[in-house]
């Protein structure tokens, strides 16, 4: 399926966009943040939704669209500094590349800058997105701090997780969907549809990542197999596996838990991908991955706009439940 | 002069205010960054905006008003992270108090709660008000950059310090007082004569604040006289006595520049001291206060609203230069 029809426009007005001058060091990260790449799902998918009811889709939408393009890489730039992250998309993260401050000052510039793209939108619907779009932006933060609170916390239950990972990636999607169908004209049934396809499809692609991380192919996933598992991640995949295994496989995942030297990293990958082996974890989260989509399509079919277009949003999310890496 | 009429709804709204439940760890710190306290001068300068011109004043501008000192509040709670500060207001910081991750995201809500608080403006006025505060915010992150490049800076002339204080301070005064003007009914050349008072004022109110560490009364400032002194800070004081000192004065100023440690910081101020006294660093920092208070008060002569009620601006802003803490 060819998108190239409305990532180009995408591309194209990221690469024009201007931020800011001076000083440099508040502005270069911000254009560093922006030109790192990525595969520009959100703006395409509020592009999708106006082109659902509108061929006037990149005049009513395009400026919202690089909005939540701009807010996400906003909430990369901190989450980085938060989870102290080296590397983003194989380049120095902006908090190793200058320094933590730096990244938090052009971070908020970011967030700045993604609400006025926001401005672009005619007064009737202006309150409203504003509205819902910083609805979504605290939902994002909230998702990070559960994250992190996670990451100490002993018990974590699947819920919760599920819970997390919709606030920190899927309502965004949502958002971004819903944001661009109304900008095109969509009745707010339609663009409560739509978000909920987003919403699903977002916590598809989460499912998908905590996937590829232990069952991915090294070279095209782009990170490092087993990631999660050498810094004791609480994925969908360990919390199932440790709902499910049994005390023998509960004492030696107990063991591994909290093993990090990087000497026994390997084998710590082997032995817990073995017992995810051992339990079904990658079928049973395939099976939930399905699950979501399913929903998704089901909130599809009850859009009111053109199947050739719908088509286009169900070929996407197809492509994001398929991806590799 | 009594602001009371006008402080008190300010102070009930923020009592009453919701910022969010859940997770406690981000929503917290906001209640708690909220609470401080603080002279509330900024949402003061809105509501008194919207009173030069209308008496429904707190129906126009109370939830705007609020949303400037929620953005100001953000601004402190990032800044204090990058200082490094330990205390605000005598109470520990919030990235003291919680971490400093979980000050990064509490402020990035902060600064979305903030938006938020300006969507409640008619329609015919929401973009221009929403345009015009993103520009600001963005010029008080741009101060505050310069601020953190200055400490490493050997060279600042007075004419870049001036223009860090005014982006870093003084321009959201302007526009808290441009904003109210504008939601009471004031023309676009009435609210331009306002923001320019407003910027005046905040430029003196921040030079009275390099003069109050030196001269300041210790008890009465409520911060330890000469901390500016003790950090090397380049102030409008220092930067002011390095450009008019004499051979034997530069020499001596940089010798105590640079020496940081804790048992000489006494013997620092009062030699630091010394020589902004010979050079009479104090009446000319106050001479130079007194040419923008002038400025002000030129540009509200110029407002065309009734005469007692700019007489409340004039009382303020007064009170601003006046004061020991």
């Amino acid at each position: 399926m060819d998108l190239s029809r409305f990532l180009s426009p995408i591309t194209e007005a990221l690469a024009a966009r201007h931020y800011g001058d001076q000083p440099l060091e508040l502005y270069e990260p911000i254009r560093y943040s922006m030109s790192m790449g990525g595969k520009r799902i959100r703006p395409l998918l509020t592009l999708l939704g106006a082109y659902l009811y509108s061929d006037h889709w990149q005049q009513l939408a395009l400026n919202p669209a690089l909005a939540v393009e701009v807010f996400h890489n906003f909430t990369l730039l901190h989450d980085d500094i938060m989870d102290q992250a080296p590397l983003r998309r194989g380049q120095p993260t902006v908090h190793v590349k200058w320094n933590p401050n730096v990244a938090i000052l052009s971070g908020d510039v970011m967030l700045v800058r993604a609400y006025e793209l926001l401005f672009d939108i005619e007064p009737a619907l202006l309150r409203e997105a504003l509205q819902r779009f910083s609805q979504t932006a605290a939902e994002v933060c909230e998702g990070q701090q559960l994250d992190m609170n996670f990451e100490t916390r002993p018990q974590v239950s699947i819920a919760e997780y599920l819970d997390m990972i919709r606030l920190k990636t899927a309502v965004l999607l949502g958002f971004a969907l819903e944001l661009g169908a109304r900008l095109g004209g969509a009745s707010a049934e339609d663009a409560d549809h739509l978000r909920r396809f987003g919403v699903d499809i977002g916590l598809a692609f989460q499912l998908r990542d905590d996937l590829l991380d232990v069952y991915g192919d090294a070279a095209t996933f782009g990170k490092r197999v087993g990631g999660d598992i050498v810094s004791d991640k609480k994925t969908y995949l360990l919390l199932t596996a440790l709902e499910r295994a049994n005390e023998a496989q509960r004492v030696t995942l107990g063991h591994w838990l909290g093993l990090n030297s990087s000497e026994t990293a390997e084998a710590k990958v082997r032995a817990v991908t073995a017992i995810y082996d051992q339990l079904q974890i990658r079928p049973r989260t395939e099976a939930l991955i399905n699950d979501y989509f399913q929903d998704a399509l089901a909130h599809l079919d009850l859009v009111q706009a053109p199947a050739e277009r719908k088509a286009l949003l169900r070929g996407l999310a197809l492509q994001l439940m398929e991806r590799e890496s």
